[in-house]
């Protein structure tokens, strides 16, 4: 399509196209062709001729290639038309001077902490060693002590240790990733008493058992390491120096030791060839059944007869991040932003996380300048931003949003992200209120391998999961299957909790925001944060053809296109009054089954039925004593969730009705009351023990790290045993409830003509 | 005690040893007298010896030193005061002539199929081989043909592979030991197609993903296989050419082409040493994670390129088999027996399976010799049997009772068995109705581990069971917990499938049975069946000190004597009304989420979603759709369980209230009741497709092979969309219930003084 004929259908139907983007039905035909345009600029062989590019060479905080690719793409953002520039922060940002694991005693064992390249594969490109196997923000040191095995080394691991009556106490712990964040790891070993940490990938997890090595296969080889972030992100993320403030040339900054979200004993990764070595040395019981791996060994608890070197020193000084931040200034209302994020460093070669969905966020910045350039405007303000340092701790678009927070609550509409993007189904995770638009989107993208939209077979898979004998949440389960078979209503989104750079505008800043991304069906799991996450292994085994890659800049350009079009806001408020009332329930009957389970465990204690039922030959002690749970006093968020659902009925009753005929003033009103509504769901008090996490709905569990938890102060509380905080957070959370249930109501008056 | 003072207070207070039976609290002082002298006769040192001896050479069926352990025990029986004799039958019993199993294709490979001698070990001591690994009534045949893996070949396993699009037919499968029965496994693959089966013993199962391997620890070593049978017992046990009658030396015998429970295809039992030779043969799709072993190595369906050549050729001669029946004359009522076994073939030493519990059964022979040397007789008449042919099939036993039926039904009181017995908690399985009895013995008998009683332990372990978030029937375990934990209510105990001698008793002909062990400390199973179930490895691992197979001896003990000596029936009516009422519960929530599950699964595939959600790139089909199921008509049943409660009240009250003024007559009349009383439960019309179980209480399933299945004919009707047998069988076992409630509430009217 021509500039000029495009213009002038823009302004003729641009009523229409409000109320096109308010329905999961059919968009107007102007809208249908806008997005067909944008379609046809997206072409999957450019998304992979980038990625190859952006992956050629290491790429993490502090390497030459991770500033020049920043360069790269401010370049090709003012090539397409954007007003772009680099804004960087100084950060904490360690890297490993000297590492050393070995086994010491009679049979004497060095870690080779090594992945060697693979021909055939960028791998084989870089110098080596690329980037030593290290884990970011752990505390540097140097023991010498016994191995003891404890799993995924999460907090049911040790309550299963302590126990089976072994201490890791003044022990290196050997834990084994998987099940819940890296970094609760190294955390919780530390909290135990342990003096050092190794984690290791355990073939059963990401290797062999689950298929065939690379390069014959996906799965991560005998070699294979997963690095990471062991930053204390539960607390906060981003620069560790910098809580709350951006990490700025003349920020003030906290010494390494104030900061908490540091470890203070030394942590390394090593891969399941090494770590074999170190696990048979174990001595001690064999572990419960379910901490078995696939090594063809007898797995133990330990600890071992030999001892364990464990030494980290790293360089501790600052280094520079390049966040890009490209804008295409809104029409109609500049000062409303429409957000869109993935972030640009990697470890090593970093082809499927990040520069997948990196690729598709470029390919919709192209098109969405192809469209400008042929002379359509958003009315309102597009923000594309490409960050730095989200791996060791999500620091680019921390820093970016705490530098920025006031602007953004002011202005921010939604933020959208994504981060690695493989061949699958549609993975949605976010602001419910924002869900009606994520349907209608979902609906008009169709799904290139069964032709049906990427928002019917999301309905599909929601609807399997609940079938899985498997599935943790059961009645989490059936409820959003009872909910995605109906197509009456929307395709239910996830709560997100954390692990991308969705989390400083949600939890932090209170801006609504979406993650969208493609998955399931690829196979980057077992190269992830490996040296082999290359562009070889993501076009043979994530998504071959960049066929799913393109279809995220497809999905997600329409959601920035219909955001930045509209003029009505574009939440709905009934899907957020629906999840609030499911968490609600799920909250509820937890806080009943904790009561249950400590009544009958105090039954059991006191018939000493656990110490009746063990093995005298084996040390399995009776559990820690489970408080007794109190009744708490729901009435206040049972209350502020109806009064929600009567809020959200009117509100949505009522922008349904409205639509051309909105005076400006009026829509301007509306807007103002939409805009920061979410906001209303952060308190400034924030969570207890970590302030800086303000978001009374969505935040990431303290004992899952990544894992969402909602109505977290409520939900936490209760799974913690924090009883005053369990009725405290009712009515913090009951009153943000509240705040939102005012702005509909004004909103809703606006719109009915008041 | 000398002889002379036992008479006289054993006569003097014989009425109150008759109450004291009755009730789970304190026996007479004369009965723990008698009990103490038992006690006092056990010698674990003993037990020891005996299993040494007659473990010390392979002692399957038709090896020397079987006959020669049945002329031994007969030779002891006798020794100590019996009246025994061997009962010999003529069975078919294969032996193998010839096994090979080969790869084929371009890394030719041949299997072992031998198990080394281990050094300081039995195993050492006898010719190699042995005796050949392989799988009794296994279908000759000499097959060459590709690969496939069905993980543990049941049903299940077989549905997932439809789905993942393979085809065993003309197949030769592979399946591990492990999930159900392992005469289910070629069986299934033969109903499947398949014109081939190997059974391997995968590490993670029994291996050293356990625990050590042998002779470092107890598990099964690389080399280790299990032997075992695979006549299809689900139709009936015994010998295959002699259903329903004694293998007598002229009885009418089936040909054995007509012989339904013999297997069509070639099977061999095989190592994971072999086995993994085999499966890294196979190519195609990765496995379900369920599937996965812990070899190291990525396991795939199949099919495998190479082809397999598979050829067994057997020797299908009569054997011989030896039962020693020792018989001690009751004093007071002769024709009524105590019947108590366990057999003493085994594969290759057998020193757990069977010599643990045959150790006991010995030990408790001579001491109630020794009790009856000092002037004691039982008043009912104690039958001790010591079973040939139990390995391939129960054939002993089966032939036995198929022999004596008519007498058995008119004098069987209860039948008591033991089989493996290890280190552990009481494992009680059996007719209900005798959980008060079983409950007042598990109470008498401490434990020496604990210093609790047996039961109290046991009460413990059910208790912790409902706690097991891997608990597959959670609601079946809560409720069993509930009872466990009230200290007023009996101990519960499992229901009876299959896999030891008690079934011809308790599901052919009415006869009730317990089976008492002790278990689950020891660990036996890594050796199960293999050549290193040696008396070094049980002695080491599974009983040191031989205690608790001393006190199983004490424990069965017990049971013979209070059964024995008791005047009044030991029937306790409650406790198997109460059963009843729970499997009824259990049946009707099953036939209701079948009904949901079916429904939910064709809304589910007429919205395509299976299709929808698959990888194309993998072959993932629909499942195969449910039946929808009707609603059925349990009222039948529902009534007959209400009618049972009703008439056990009236009877336990009654029973509770008599004693020592029963007059003679009635008492003859009430035991003539009781005596018979749960072959009403034994219906002539038997199960359907499978008329030699008649009983309608308990049965194996047809689909687990050893594990029971309550109301069977309903149950497993329900299981296997059989939906005009879930009707007809809802009837005839309330009809059976009924009749039971008949007989109780005669013999009420009789001890109220009719």
């Amino acid at each position: 399509m021509h500039r000029s004929s495009f213009l002038v259908v823009s302004v003729v139907l641009c009523a229409a196209t409000v109320l096109g983007a308010q329905a999961s039905g059919p968009v107007t035909p102007d809208q249908a062709t806008l997005e067909k345009e944008f379609d046809a600029a997206i072409h999957p062989d450019e998304l992979g001729g980038w990625m190859k590019s952006l992956a050629s060479q290491p790429n993490h905080v502090g390497s030459p290639h991770d500033k020049a690719n920043a360069e790269w793409i401010l370049a090709h953002f003012k090539a397409w038309g954007w007003d772009a520039h680099i804004e960087t922060f100084d950060v904490l940002y360690p890297t490993p001077i000297h590492e050393t694991l070995k086994l010491l005693g009679r049979k004497p064992f060095k870690a080779t902490l090594q992945e060697k390249p693979i021909k055939g594969d960028s791998s084989a490109a870089a110098k080596d060693p690329a980037l030593p196997a290290y884990l970011a923000y752990q505390g540097d040191g140097d023991v010498k002590a016994e191995l003891v095995y404890v799993n995924y080394g999460m907090k049911e691991d040790y309550d299963a240790l302590e126990r089976l009556g072994v201490s890791v106490k003044g022990k290196i712990v050997i834990v084994r990733y998987g099940s819940g964040w890296r970094g609760l790891k190294p955390k919780l070993a530390q909290e135990h008493g342990a003096v050092g940490c190794i984690i290791y990938s355990d073939p059963r997890d990401d290797g062999y058992s689950v298929e065939a090595t690379y390069p014959n296969g996906p799965m991560r080889p005998p070699q294979g390491i997963q690095r990471g972030s062991v930053q204390d992100m539960t607390l906060y993320p981003g620069d560790p120096l910098t809580p709350d403030i951006g990490a700025t040339k003349d920020a003030k900054r906290l010494s390494v030791a104030q900061a908490r979200t540091i470890l203070k004993i030394p942590a390394l990764p090593i891969s399941y060839a090494d770590a074999r070595v170190f696990l048979e040395a174990l001595g001690g019981q064999v572990v419960p059944a379910a901490w078995r791996g696939s090594l063809p060994i007898t797995y133990r608890v330990g600890p071992s007869k030999a001892l364990v070197h464990l030494a980290v020193k790293s360089d501790w000084s600052l280094k520079t991040i390049y966040d890009v931040i490209a804008v295409m200034k809104g029409s109609a209302y500049p000062d409303q932003w429409v957000l869109r994020g993935n972030h640009h460093d990697g470890w090593v070669f970093g082809a499927s996380d990040p520069l997948s969905g990196q690729a598709a966020l470029l390919s919709e910045a192209k098109a969405i300048g192809s469209l400008a350039a042929s002379g359509w405007r958003p009315k309102r303000t597009i923000v594309y931003t490409s960050w730095d340092g989200e791996e060791p701790g999500l620091i680019g678009s921390t820093e970016w949003a705490e530098t920025h927070g006031d602007e953004l609550k002011q202005k921010a509409i939604l933020y959208i992200n994504s981060d690695t993007n493989n061949r699958g189904i549609l993975e949605l995770g976010g602001s419910q209120d924002f869900e009606h638009l994520a349907t209608g989107v979902a609906a008009d993208v169709s799904d290139p391998e069964t032709g049906v939209s990427v928002g019917q077979r999301l309905r599909a898979k929601l609807r399997l999961a609940a079938l899985d004998p498997e599935a943790k949440e059961k009645d989490h389960a059936k409820a959003i299957a009872k909910i995605a078979a109906d197509p009456d209503r929307d395709v239910p989104i996830a709560a997100l909790g954390s692990g991308s750079d969705y989390s400083a505008f949600l939890q932090h800043l209170g801006v609504p925001a979406l993650s969208v991304e493609y998955g399931g069906e690829g196979n980057s799991g077992g190269v992830y944060h490996s040296r082999y996450d290359t562009f070889e292994h993501h076009k043979r085994f994530d998504d071959p053809g960049f066929v799913y890659d393109a279809l995220l800049a497809k999905t997600i350009g329409r959601l920035v296109l219909r955001l930045s079009d509209a003029d009505l806001p574009l939440q709905q408020a009934g899907d957020f009054a629906d999840s609030i009332s499911l968490y609600l329930t799920e909250v509820k009957k937890l806080a009943g089954e904790k009561r249950e389970a400590a009544e009958t465990q105090a039954k059991l204690l006191n018939d000493r039925a656990f110490a009746l039922v063990a093995d005298p030959t084996k040390s399995s002690g009776t559990p820690t004593p489970l408080k007794q749970v109190p009744q708490f006093d729901f009435a206040p968020l049972e209350k502020a969730s109806e009064r929600l659902k009567t809020s959200a009925k009117g509100y949505d009753d009522a922008l349904a009705k409205s639509g051309a005929g909105l005076s400006p003033d009026r829509l301007a009103r509306v807007q103002a009351l939409m805009q920061s509504i979410d906001q209303t769901l952060a308190s400034d008090t924030g969570l207890p023990g970590r302030p800086w996490f303000k978001n009374l709905i969505y935040a990431p569990g303290t004992l899952t790290g990544y894992g969402a938890k909602t109505l977290p102060g409520v939900r936490e509380a209760i799974e913690q045993q924090r009883w005053d905080d369990v009725n405290r957070y009712i009515k913090l959370t009951a009153d943000a409830l509240n705040a939102y249930s005012d702005r509909l109501d004004s909103a809703a008056a606006v719109l009915n003509g008041g």
